[in-house]
Parts: C-alpha cells; sequence; structure tokens
C-alpha cells in the first residue's frame, strides 16, 4: 500500500471541509473522533478487528504532492491560502487503536483519533475504508474456520475479489482469523503467510488424457500431491486415475506425505463419501479430501451434518467478498473539542431518532471485563478516558437503555483489560504492527475468551457493552439539553 | 494501478502449473482462453463489461522483480531453471476483447487470451479480478442509475468499499454506467471525472449551532450549496435553519444557482415531501433535495413510486459492494490448443453435469445482431472465427439447447457487429482506452440497443445469446466423443 500515495483517497467533503475550517475556524482546534461501529455483520456475535497496520502506513504516508495540489486546483473549489497549507501538511495528532485481531462488539471505538480537526477530517475516509474491509473479511473468516471445527480453510477467492487490495488485504484478513493458507501470492509475499494451490481444469485439459495430467502432476510436486478430480467424470475418471497414480508413486516408493483429491464441483457431500471408499478400499485412507465450490460457513456446516468425508477446505467467493454481508458498517463520528481556556474536551453527541444512531460522547476507553474463574469476557464497559477502577471493590454493571437490568461483579471475581493501545503520539508512531502470523495466533486466544454460545453462527448470544455510569449521566444531561419546540 | 508491480497478484497454482508447462510440455504451446461469466449479477438483463483500461495495464507492466524471484524461490516450490525463465518474462500474446461500457450476456467472451500457455495461465487471476469487479460495479450502478429515472446519481461509497481499489476502481465503474459524479477525490483525479459532495455531521457540529454551521458553509461555498439538515431535526431545526440562509443569500443578491438540502437519515418520502412544502413555501421551488442513506435500485424506485420530492440521490454501501449480489462470477477457461503440425487450433472442452456449464469450445468471436428497424439488439450469436456472413443474406437463429426454437432474420432486416476488438498483437498493445467520460457516453448509447423490458430492474425479457451452426455441431461432436463406462 505505501507504494501508492492515498492521500487524495477521501471524499471531497473532508476536503471542503477542511478548506472550511481553514478559512472560518482555528484550523487547531482539537478534536476526538471515534470510528467505531453499530451491528455485527452477518448476524454474528462479534467482529475481528483488522486493517490497523494498513492504515498506520496510510497515516505515516499523508502528504499532498504536487499533482495533487494541482488537481485540487483544477477543480476551482479551493484557494490558494489553502492549497499552500495542504503542500506543508501532515498529521500531527495522537491516535489509539484496538489491536488487530482482537474480538470486539458494537459502538466500542475501534480507533480514536485525536488531532487538530483538519487532520482528524481528512482521513476519516481512508480509515473507515481499510478498517472496514479488513474487519469485514475477518470476522467472516472466523466465521468460516468455526464451521469447519479444527479442519483447515484455504483461502481462494482473489479473481473473485472486489479488485486488487480487496483480494491481497482480505486474504490478510482471512489469514488473522484463523486460515491456513491463501492461493494469494501476493499476499504471501507481502504478509510471509503460507500460500496453497494446486492446479486448475486448465491443467488437466492441456494434456491428452487425465491420467496423463494426474501423473505429470505427481512427478512434479510429489510432496504436496492434490489431484483434481472432477474435469471429466468424477467417479469414473478422476477418482480411479489419482488412484492409479497414488499406487504408481507407493509402488516407486516415492513418500505419500501430503496426497489426496480435490473435488470442485457436483453434490460434495455424495461424492465425498464415494471417493473416501473408493481411496479406503484401495489403500489409501489419509488421503486428503479437499472440497470448493462456492462454499461458505452454512455449506460447510450442513456437509458436516450429512457425513461428507471432506477434511480441506477452500474458500473462495462467498469468505473475499463476505457475500450475505458485503459491508462492515463503520463510522467516524465527532464525540469532543477541546476548549482551549479550560484545557479539558467538550462532549459533542450526534442526535438521532433512532436511540441506537445517538453517539456516545467525550474522550473514552473501553475497559473489557475477564472472569476470573474461566478468563471468559463477561462484559465490555465503555468509560471515560481517566475514570479509576479497582479490581478489590466490587463493580456494577447496567444496561444503558433499559437501566434497571443490572449485574453486579464481587470483589477479586473479574479482571480489567484496556482494549486500545497508543498507536499515534503527536503524529509519530508509536507502536509496531506484529507479523500476521503472530496476529493470528493472538485471534485464535481472543476468540477463546468467548463462550460457545457467542461463537455460534445463528442467533449467538449478544456480550454486553455497557456504559460507565459517569459517561451514562453525561450522554444524558447531554440528549437532555436539545429541545425542539413542536 | 501501474504503480504497484501486480505480477504476483495470481493464484499460486497459476505458477505451479507454468513450472509444470515449463518442465514438462512444450512450453510455447500456444493456446486459447475465454473469460466469460455465465449469469447476469442481482437478476439484471445484462451486464456492462469494464475494466479493461486496467487489464491492459496490468499486463503491459507484467515482469518479476529480483525480489519477486526470491519470494517464489523461498516457497522451495520452483527450481532455478523456471526462476530463471520468470526473470525474463514478459507476455508475448494476442488478446482481444469487448470494448469497456458494452452491454454484455452470459456465455460470450469478454476477453479472449490466444498466447503461449504459462503466458496465458499466469494472467488467470488478475485478469479475472479485475473484470469481474468493475463489471459487477457497472452493472449495479446501470440499475441504480435506471431506477432514478433521470435524477443526478452520485457515488458516496468509498468509505464502505472492499478496500481503496474498490473505491476507486468502483468508483470508476460506476462513472461508465452513469453516474454524474463521485465522492472519491483520488478517482477523480486518476480518471478526470467530476467530483462531488458537501459536509457531514461533523462540521454542523463543529460550530455552536446548525444555523452557524449553515451560514459558513454558504458563505465559503455558496455556488453549491446543498446543507445538510438532519443533524440535530430536520423539520424542526435543519430545514428551517437552511431556509434561513437562503433568504439571507437572496437578499445579499447572492445567485442560487445550486442550492439546495440533503436528507441523510429518518423517513425519506415523508420528510422530502414537507421539506419540499416547506422550500415552496419560503420562496424555493427550484432548491434541490438530494437524499442518501442506504439508498438502492429497489429504495429508489419505491421513493419515486410513494411520490418523494427527491431530485438528486447519492448511493454509497449498496452500489460500491453491490450489496445483494456482491461478486460476478466471470470464469477463464481453456478453449483450444494450437496443433503445430497443422497449424489449426484443437478445440477443448470442459464438461459438468450442469449444461450450462459446459464450456463453448474453439476460436470465437461474437456478432451482435441488430435489427435495422430500431437499431435494438435482436441476439447476439457466437461464431467461429473466420465464419463469414452476409447481410443480403437470410439468418437462422436457433436456441443451443432447445433447438427446435428458431428464428429466421430475411435478408437486410438486421445488421452485424463484430464485438470484440484487438487489444494486444504479440505482446505489443495496439488499442487505446478512451476517456472514462468517453466510456460513460457511449455506455449511454449501448443501453439505448437494449428493449426497456431487458432494462427494468425484476423479471428482465433475457437477449439469446446463440451459437453459430458451425461452433454448435463442433461443440456437439466433442461432447459426443466423451464416455464413461458405468
Amino acid at each position: 500500500m505505501s507504494q501508492r500515495n492515498l492521500t487524495l483517497l477521501t471524499d471531497l467533503y473532508e476536503l471542503t471541509m477542511m478548506q472550511g475550517y481553514f478559512k472560518e475556524k482555528d484550523a487547531n482546534e482539537t478534536v476526538i473522533f471515534d470510528a467505531f461501529y453499530r451491528t455485527n455483520p452477518g448476524g454474528n456475535g462479534y467482529a475481528i478487528c483488522a486493517g490497523l497496520e494498513q492504515v498506520i502506513e496510510y497515516i505515516k504516508d499523508l502528504h499532498f504532492e504536487e499533482d495533487d495540489v494541482d488537481y485540487l486546483r483544477s477543480t476551482g473549489l479551493f484557494g490558494e491560502d489553502f492549497l499552500e497549507y495542504l503542500r506543508h501538511f501532515k498529521f500531527s495528532g495522537d491516535i489509539y487503536a484496538i489491536p488487530e485481531g482482537t474480538v470486539v462488539f458494537p459502538r466500542e471505538p475501534l480507533v480514536k483519533v485525536i488531532a487538530p480537526i483538519m487532520e482528524a477530517q481528512l482521513v476519516e475516509t481512508a480509515l473507515l475504508n481499510i478498517i472496514n474491509h479488513q474487519s469485514l473479511i475477518a470476522t467472516k473468516a472466523a466465521r468460516v474456520v468455526y464451521a469447519a471445527g479444527g479442519d483447515g480453510v484455504m483461502e481462494f477467492g482473489l479473481r473473485r475479489a472486489q479488485g486488487p487490495d480487496a483480494g491481497i488485504y482480505g486474504a490478510r484478513a482471512a489469514m488473522i482469523a484463523g486460515c491456513i493458507g491463501t492461493s494469494n501470492v501476493l499476499c504471501g509475499k507481502m504478509f510471509g503467510v503460507p500460500v496453497k494451490g494446486t492446479h486448475a481444469h486448465s491443467w488437466i485439459m492441456s494434456f491428452p488424457d487425465e491420467l496423463t495430467a494426474f501423473r505429470t502432476y505427481a512427478r512434479l510436486y510429489p510432496s504436496a500431491c492434490i489431484l483434481l478430480v472432477d474435469t471429466y467424470d468424477t467417479l469414473k475418471s478422476g477418482v480411479p486415475n489419482a488412484i492409479k497414480v497414488f499406487q504408481e508413486m507407493k509402488e516407486a516408493k516415492i513418500p505419500l506425505t501430503f496426497y489426496g483429491i480435490r473435488l470442485d464441483s457436483g453434490d460434495l457431500a455424495y461424492l465425498s463419501k464415494k471417493a473416501k471408499k473408493m481411496l479406503d478400499d484401495a489403500g489409501f485412507p489419509d488421503a486428503v479430501i479437499s472440497a470448493s465450490n462456492d462454499l461458505d460457513e452454512s455449506l460447510i456446516n450442513s456437509l458436516k451434518i450429512q457425513g461428507a468425508a471432506i477434511n480441506s477446505w477452500g474458500v473462495g467467493t462467498n469468505l473475499i467478498t463476505s457475500k450475505d454481508c458485503p459491508s462492515f458498517g463503520g463510522v467516524y463520528k465527532l464525540a469532543a473539542i477541546l476548549d482551549k481556556k479550560s484545557g479539558k474536551f467538550v462532549p459533542k453527541i450526534k442526535l438521532s431518532e433512532n436511540a441506537e444512531k445517538i453517539t456516545n460522547p467525550g474522550n473514552k476507553c473501553i475497559k473489557r471485563i475477564y472472569s476470573r474463574e474461566t478468563g471468559k469476557i463477561i462484559a465490555d464497559l465503555i468509560c471515560l478516558e481517566g475514570e479509576k477502577y479497582d479490581e478489590n471493590n466490587s463493580l456494577l454493571l447496567f444496561d444503558p437503555i433499559e437501566t434497571w437490568k443490572k449485574t453486579h461483579l464481587a470483589p477479586n471475581t473479574y479482571h480489567l483489560r484496556d482494549l486500545m493501545v497508543p498507536v499515534f503520539k503527536d503524529g509519530k508512531c508509536v507502536y509496531e504492527s506484529p507479523a500476521v502470523m503472530d496476529i493470528q495466533a493472538y485471534c485464535k486466544k481472543e476468540l477463546d475468551t468467548l463462550w460457545d454460545e457467542s461463537r455460534r453462527l445463528v442467533n449467538p448470544h449478544e456480550v454486553h457493552v455497557d456504559l460507565s455510569n459517569e459517561l451514562w449521566h453525561m450522554k444524558n444531561q447531554l440528549l437532555d439539553s436539545y429541545h425542539f419546540s413542536e
């Protein structure tokens, strides 16, 4: 991503607003924006946040080149003083964020930007674009991996991804959420993740017959010999020819370490069971039976229930586009403006007739509350920065809408963790992104902090995200202060 | 796109197959691959093909840099002889394609690659990725623009797009299909398309009150003054304040050329009608009433039926992700292999139990048949390269599956057009991509060649794509040649 200048990857209104702040306000007014989302995608019980590394690269690289300025001038919307300001633009603010691979819930700030208003405004669009995309795909991949129940899931979607970045960063997100490999070679190179794949129908078709194609492939790649068996007829041609080749390998004393077949069409339940029996009968009970073809978590789930003899899953289109829910509704909302006189943040709120769309004001942080006994998440608490909590005291949680719903945590039964970490301080990056495979290991542990009831694919139990007493009162005071006459 | 080296943007199996061809076959064997799709996305009656310019850039730029070769070596899959070959790799083949913005139908080759098998194989994944994405979004945008019935549609989806490229090239595709502008500044710079936008809720919230925010905006941008009226209360605060500002502008003799309001939440039918009445009553009947908020073609259609007083549409998430159908199922299939002895292409076919998945073999071209009387498309005919047609003769068309369904075109009542044009010859680009706004103008004419029955949003009439007599017989001979014993 860093090879491209993405500074203009923004909505025009960010720039027209910036010029407005520049001309009409104290352009250095410090504000707080929160990036958060309102609903878990695809009916899931949580999301996996992802994309922070690319947000960091984007922020680090922010600068208007001469041809960017020339282009903006050509729109006729911008004055020379503002364009001159852009020429020297760099990000000078603070950013806090939840690390990639963390399990997150609706209404929690995933990223908090504290910066001069012009800077905070500019970064909105690209920041949302990146976080929305990768969090969407990571969440979808977590569902698919969950459905596969321990079998390996490979990400195969590049050709159906919504452009090159969707393929590259979608595969990155899928790896974070637990895929064992991707077909995407560029993603493998960029992020050091395993790349996987064997051959296509065209390989088979380019030889005079299927058996010759299989034999040739086995000779070339004996240690990862997965043969695609459905080019002509899976059970009458593909599987028998594959077995013939495995027998030849056995006779030639070639070690059959990782070998098997791939099914890419037809009734996968039926074909896999038939193929499994043929492979077993021929003395190849440990052959991998890999399946692909428009799979998703529901289909994998259904195939498992049907007893399909598949132990490796290649998932393409439905994962890389998050087909049933192709967008993650992340938004970026103003939460506070610094009052220079008092040095304090004045909270800001966005009203809506829909209670769920009313924003949480102020300078916030998130405390995750774990049970000391089980290590599982009890709830998340959105607080105001600076609130003090002591695990030796009891803690009262209450639902922010239905406030009579209360939970009382006894002292020393829970553990608190701050979810957001500093990423930029005064425009300088203070965070080092972990390697993708390390994020994957972290994400696996994160998923273990959820009860299985919150991980199930349908109607998961919703983890509570509560507001601290202080934040709740601030929010309600602000709400009460708005009145419009009938 | 050309700033990045996308040569490794491919599935691993393309490279393992390439090495297989390199080591085991005549690596210079010339083959033909067709890129086509099987079903129009989202229940539409056609698709708009798009992305060719980016495919051309990708093909032109294909080369393995030293660090690509190093990375491939590190996988342990590739031999030094093959890696040395890659170091000197460049595309040397021919490519034919249907120009961007053309109305296309299922099973028609959108791109045809005639090249040495190794080269043709490598480019599969990126070519499909690019064409699938842009054709998907162009088709979706054509539906949205159709629903808007002449009102302007603006593309506002960058923040919800699946990564930066999805935002940039998605906006490009949306422009091709008739959007009047995009919020995406980088797309505007890269492709010379109009950029649009005004301000967000954060602009309003950053001022002490809404009226001050509106006044400031109107002072800054008097000639494109669309005020966002739903931050606090649309009808009690937003619209009255907007009217106050328009009145002040009028009194100050500032010309109200392009001005109005934007609704971004609530019941758009109700609010727009109420707002329209308030604006009319105040003497502003020509104010633009713009709407956004999770719009798509169905919702726009419904709002129009309800008599919503909206005349400008900002469409984001649902367009940029093609939410109801986020993938375009383009595939890339081997169609023929050149027999060196005879100098003739030997047709190849991929079988499937599903008749629709059986490929069309041979070196093909597409003739579009127009009615001379109406200028509308009668049908498309997939033929073999070299077949001769004469408009002075009659033409018999028949359904390739239900062959008794026949249509007889009388001499000189129809007009034939070859859809595919040469794009690369011997590795050299021979095609110049038009500017995006020129493609938009072409696309508008293309859409006019469809009967309205094929453009409607639900259950459109399907345009026939037939096979020539010669191709039909070749295909059936090939099918008959495969037999697998029970």
